[in-house]
């Protein structure tokens, strides 16, 4: 019998690409030695079927292309130095909704204080925007997935759930044909799916202060990213629950408080830091920005989360953050050792 | 009536799009200044339907996505750096398909000295690859599509038509349902249009050699690259039809002189190098790399072919290098003026 792609799933199929391109360690951008600091470089295509909601609008889907792409930026310490977006746009589109998307794109770069340099234009049958950022960040000051120390404080920006509850809200809406939610909360949840903001700024500033260790996005959820970091970093994390940070606005869609930590542990798209902190460091990281201290790292590598003095183990799972028609969805990123 | 992409053609549609993202200029790549040089970038989307024959093997498809992308950086004179690929490949794909693309494209970004740095993997329902290169170039070395001056001379690398002609057969034998082609001279010009080989030691050299002024590489076709050149430099060219190396091969499907002509002409995907040279240091130029003298520059804004000494004006049109269904197919890139 001949093997499928979807018979062999994402992670091992990753695996086998990595192994053809010579690409070890993975980063949430791949790194190319410039002078005294690294470019820091990544891609990610999204497209209709999983990554736009139909209840989004052109300018947010040109938004959204932008701003995850940013995010790995920000992942890594660096300042962003701009875009570059292959556009693949059916020829039945109409010409205002690509105007918007490229609006969104534009709005999206310019408010994080970079550009849309170029791109490429295609058609498709589906619509697909495949993104490039570029960033700099100095030699001394780069965040990688690796760094990690045990004792180091785990932490994390922003709240949690919101952009899965804000999927849960565009999909019921989407069921019952409705292309505007009216609820001013569920609305508030949707933009934080579809309109993600990347920390720029609050990466950019961690690096400065010198006092994280470690650092990734959260955009498989906060769960999958634990499972990278301490892979990275050979490390385990103690996540306390009653520390995560969750959106007070998921308990609007959640059922109950199990399904509202769900939604913040296996949801992606969110697009917050998720970050280690030198114990001894960590007024000079609170000056950097805001963010929640969830946990620790610990030497063993494994992953617990504890609530009410009882540890149990964190499950490796992501949140399938838009529905496919097929289960298997694989959307993976991989990068490089640093390139001399 | 609501104006869709396809009514408003491709040329339109990019002079809305560069309008919004603030884009001037157009070159091959766009340029992010870096220290006493640029750093030179492309992305470039390539799907099943418009750019991969059914004949084209898996490793030949890695190849082409990634040769595609270096041949823009080859076009500014840069040295390359890297490259990224998003890669959305259909769950139904065989394992060893997916697999023989990414050896295509390590092999081919191994050939040009540079690597496959990381990227992106998703399931679309159809092929795409969407790739994205870095190069760095001197600021005093770099070849813009700007810079061509009156009474240079107009070359070009390589031969012409070899790509189109190469499609002609591989689509002829798509159309009888064979997948390999027997006869080895028509064999070689599918290789031409499915294996391209981006000029990056010539782009190079060229740059080095101080004697080009104005390049850009032909992917659209050597007409509509004139078109290109003559817009971004305000001048035009008279093109000696004698002096157009057709590649011998293209007699071999073309019927006819003036339809071999029209293979080199108007044909996309022989990725060769059209650049203009100072008349005085054409025999530097030439220690650089072999080319073929095709014409030279006028001030006046028109561009001519002669023949037996008759001019008539060439036509600004280029060869949809793959059949499509529909037949507005969108496919420019786009890039910008200098960052700082």
């Amino acid at each position: 019998m001949t093997d499928r792609c979807s018979d062999l799933g994402e992670r091992e199929l990753v695996r086998k690409i990595t192994e053809i391109l010579g690409i070890g360690e993975r980063d949430d951008c791949a790194m190319v030695e410039d002078g005294d600091g690294w470019l820091v470089w990544t891609t990610d295509i999204l497209h209709r079927k999983s990554d736009f909601p139909g209840i989004a609008t052109g300018w947010q889907i040109g938004w959204m292309a932008v701003a995850v792409n940013l995010s790995d930026v920000a992942a890594m310490g660096a300042a962003p130095l701009g875009l570059l977006i292959a556009a693949a746009i059916p020829q039945d589109a109409e010409v205002a909704f690509a105007e918007e998307i490229f609006r969104g794109m534009n709005d999206c770069a310019r408010r994080y204080s970079t550009r849309v340099l170029g791109g490429d234009l295609d058609s498709f049958d589906e619509l697909a925007l495949s993104g490039t950022a570029l960033g700099w960040v100095e030699k001394d000051l780069v965040l990688r997935r690796r760094g990690a120390r045990p004792g180091d404080l785990l932490c994390t920006t922003g709240t949690l759930g919101s952009a899965g509850a804000g999927l849960r809200v565009a999909l019921e809406a989407e069921g019952r044909g409705e292309m505007e939610i009216g609820d001013p909360d569920l609305r508030a949840l949707t933009k934080r799916l579809l309109l993600p903001s990347p920390r720029m700024e609050e990466g950019r500033a961690l690096a400065l202060s010198g006092a994280a260790t470690s650092m990734m996005d959260n955009s498989d959820g906060l769960a999958l990213s634990l499972f990278d970091l301490a892979e990275a970093g050979g490390v385990g994390f103690l996540v306390w629950e009653d520390q995560i940070p969750v959106d007070p606005l998921v308990s609007e869609v959640a059922e109950g408080r199990d399904d509202a930590l769900a939604l913040a542990l296996y949801t992606g798209g969110d697009f917050e830091l998720v970050f280690t902190v030198r114990p001894d460091l960590i007024d000079r990281a609170r000056q950097a920005c805001d963010f929640a201290v969830i946990g620790r790292v610990l030497e063993e590598r494994e992953i617990f989360i504890e609530a009410d003095g009882v540890r149990r183990r964190m499950e490796p799972r992501g949140y399938q953050h838009m529905k496919t028609p097929k289960p298997a969805r694989l959307h993976r990123s991989f990068s490089s050792p640093p390139q001399k």
